[in-house]
């Protein structure tokens, strides 16, 4: 970008302010380049490519103000009644900001909010349908919808008072939470990580509107350079001549078994007769819970990954998804995958239990661990994408080295769940040879001994090494 | 039908046993044809009109057993494993069977109870989609799921153990209550009233499949000569040479109001150039909870309305719809309109706060008095209705009756309200003249009379007149 933003996401448990060098993986000119185009010169500019699956909606939406009206639009949004943005309601804009919502043009409006809620979906003037499964909204209390009275714009504003973009034609409607929560997780049980972050405490209205963003949303941890945008992965699909584009979504550390199956799905689809078939890996970016491994940690272990050449950097992107977490399983692997469609991937790669997480309350899964990948196939608006499902792999002993998994011969294999991963590296103990190169097991072991040094178990400032 | 058959809703709080005589109100035979035609020989007869507005999914889903195959189906189904039937699973099973859920063959598998819940929706396979808003699914618990064992298909018996019904290529799968609740209702808060009657204490698993019913669902508590099928009032619309079918649901006695509003919108049809609209006048006659007025005091109130000329016996249809009620709100209107479609209404009427209630716990409505309206003019499947904004009416004091309200002679006007009638119906006061026909009112104060009769107002056995 022309200008440097600053904007960092103080709110964010994982707001990386600090860093003590830059981030710069040795194999990140291969893996995704790292240059970020000049945004056009027009609000929403038309981005079709003859190969790549078009966006949803027909275009992608990019709602940046251009250059030379920044000076105006910013003079009249100091005027403008001013909302305060969280750090996660930032992460919104940014995701709005760069069409991952496409055909969205700014936070929902009471009819989109209602279509989000009741269909997982909805429908354009043109009687098409995209998929939108979670509610991207936000919420002002009393106070602030007092004080932006009748105006028909709002100048959202940064922690620091900055003004960050604008959201015009506004409508202001309620926030039943209650309703949002039950509809959005399938439960009200207290304890939901996102609902406790964002809503619990949030205001009881919502305002809607056309977002124009002035600033563009920066985190300054040294991992800018792989938010590249749906537009930029366009255009690295398009530079690569991509013929198809494989989406993995993660938010955990990649293993081998990972690794496999990423392999092995490029296998499947050479067979298919795509010629030259690209992996879009994509760690989640945005909020997580607190025992997630924060994102820093995930990308020096992808980082390893790569070096240790499990993954082929020839075809292979990494980048970062901007998008909060919300762990709303089948509910939120439509949004996953919907804002994929929008970057320019035609397949998707859907595993156990996505999104998922355990019951706030109950010993138990929240959701089906099957349910998941059967709600995506059947989801509004996704037809146009092809859903893999994710093969099981797990450790063979015959072979010590993961494999996918042959029930016929089930006592060769061990699993390794999450959780004994964790413990694992918590303990400083080795997985089996082959689960995992040495190199991202140090970063996991690393990352937990940095938690067991400070106090009372919290996330402490990551700190990349 | 040719075989009388006898079965009762023992298990419903409105189940009418014992009938001292035959309800037959006197402009019964000029409002609706009580005459039930001799079933076709096929399970599913394809019921197109050239005319009325197609069923969804292009043709209407009977599910009755041939009269000639019925010995043989009751043979084979008394080898299967059994499953009892409370009564409002019967209720669910008359819908079923009459085609109201067209195109579902049966209770719902869990691909459709997914789409149900995540997009009330349901995908076909030529990829067109039907609304579907509320799961029809059949509980089971471990007992019963342990006695189905592997079979293909079991056999539904009511309360007395006679069989009802086949359900074949069963898929028995899990009844996560929660996630049904929260997603269906958008609370799970305790005192829901069908979650309460039906699901609290149901089964921890659905079953589904194709449902072939051998002993039509009948009720022989003096209405079943209103319960006229989809099919049955498509006939009797072409019989009228009906050109648009204009639907109203209700669950709540007639007043003068909603005459003025049914025969209102009959006089905009005409004014949009429809030669003959005809209105269906469609009670919910399944289960509806304690405090609502029960069907046969409803229907004893609405023959009372129409004798009294209120509404034209030429262009009105009355009869009963025999779902349940769910009060379920924007999610179950919905329903309310879908079924309307099949039984050949291309318009409905929507009010205020449709299929909604109080919460349980909060001091509010449940819903969003406006959702309603706005989740139906925006629900998958129902492009083709044509949705009707209840016009408010109100008691207007210049002119001593009801009329539609005028918000510039605000003052002009009195809303009375469901709880202001039923209190003053309870204390054997009248309401304004005009408000509703004094045969139709004496009938609620009858009703309540009789109430207060019974021992700690329970609902006693109604007694038609």
């Amino acid at each position: 970008m022309a200008a440097k933003a600053s904007l960092h996401l103080k709110a964010s448990p994982h707001s990386i302010s600090k860093l003590p060098k830059p981030y710069s993986p040795a194999a990140a000119s291969a893996v995704a380049l790292p240059i970020r185009r000049l945004r056009g010169a027009t609000l929403s500019a038309t981005r079709i490519s003859a190969s790549l699956i078009d966006p949803d909606g027909g275009r992608l939406v990019e709602l940046f103000v251009p250059e030379s009206e920044k000076g105006s639009k910013l003079k009249a949004a100091n005027e403008l009644p001013r909302i305060k943005l969280t750090g996660i309601d930032l992460q919104w804009v940014h995701v709005l900001s760069e069409g991952w919502a496409s055909p969205l043009k700014g936070f929902m409006r009471e009819a989109e909010f209602l279509q989000t809620l009741h269909f997982n979906a909805i429908r354009l003037e043109n009687g098409s349908v995209v998929n939108m499964s979670v509610p991207i909204v936000l919420a002002i209390d009393d106070a602030e919808k007092s004080r932006v009275g009748s105006s028909a714009s709002v100048a959202l504003v940064d922690e620091r008072d900055d003004v960050v973009a604008v959201l015009s034609n506004i409508e202001i409607y309620k926030h039943n939470k209650e309703e949002r929560i039950a509809r959005t997780w399938g439960t009200t049980a207290p304890g939901l990580p996102y609902v406790d972050e964002t809503i619990t405490h949030a205001g009881n209205w919502l305002v809607g509107g056309d977002l124009e963003v002035i600033n563009p949303v920066k985190y300054e941890d040294g991992l800018d350079r792989f938010r590249l945008s749906p537009a930029e992965l366009r255009d690295e699909f398009e530079r690569r001549n991509a013929d198809a584009v494989f989406a993995f979504q993660l938010r955990n550390p990649v293993h081998n078994g990972h690794a496999l199956l990423m392999t092995d799905t490029r296998r499947r689809l050479l067979e298919m007769g795509y010629k030259n078939p690209v992996l879009l890996l994509h760690p989640l970016g945005g909020y997580t819970k607190a025992d997630d491994v924060p994102l820093s940690w995930r990308m020096k272990q992808h980082e390893k990954v790569l070096e240790d050449g499990v993954l082929d950097p020839e075809t292979t992107v990494v980048s970062i998804f901007p998008s909060p977490m919300h762990y709303a399983g089948p509910t939120e692997v439509q949004w996953h995958a919907k804002a994929r469609i929008n970057a320019g991937a035609n397949f998707y790669i859907v595993g156990r239990d996505p999104a998922g997480m355990g019951h706030p309350l109950e010993k138990r899964d929240l959701y089906d661990a099957d349910h998941g990948k059967k709600v995506l196939s059947m989801a509004p608006g996704l037809e146009r994408l092809n859903i893999l499902p994710f093969k099981v792999a797990a450790y063979d002993k015959t072979q010590n080295k993961m494999a996918f998994f042959d029930p016929t011969r089930a006592q060769d294999f061990v699993f390794i769940s999450g959780t004994k991963m964790r413990t694992l590296a918590k303990n400083k103990e080795s997985p089996p040879d082959g689960f995992m190169c040495p190199g991202g097991w140090k970063v996991l072991v690393d990352y937990y001994d940095s938690l067991s040094l400070s106090d009372n178990g919290r996330v402490p400032e990551p700190i990349p090494a």
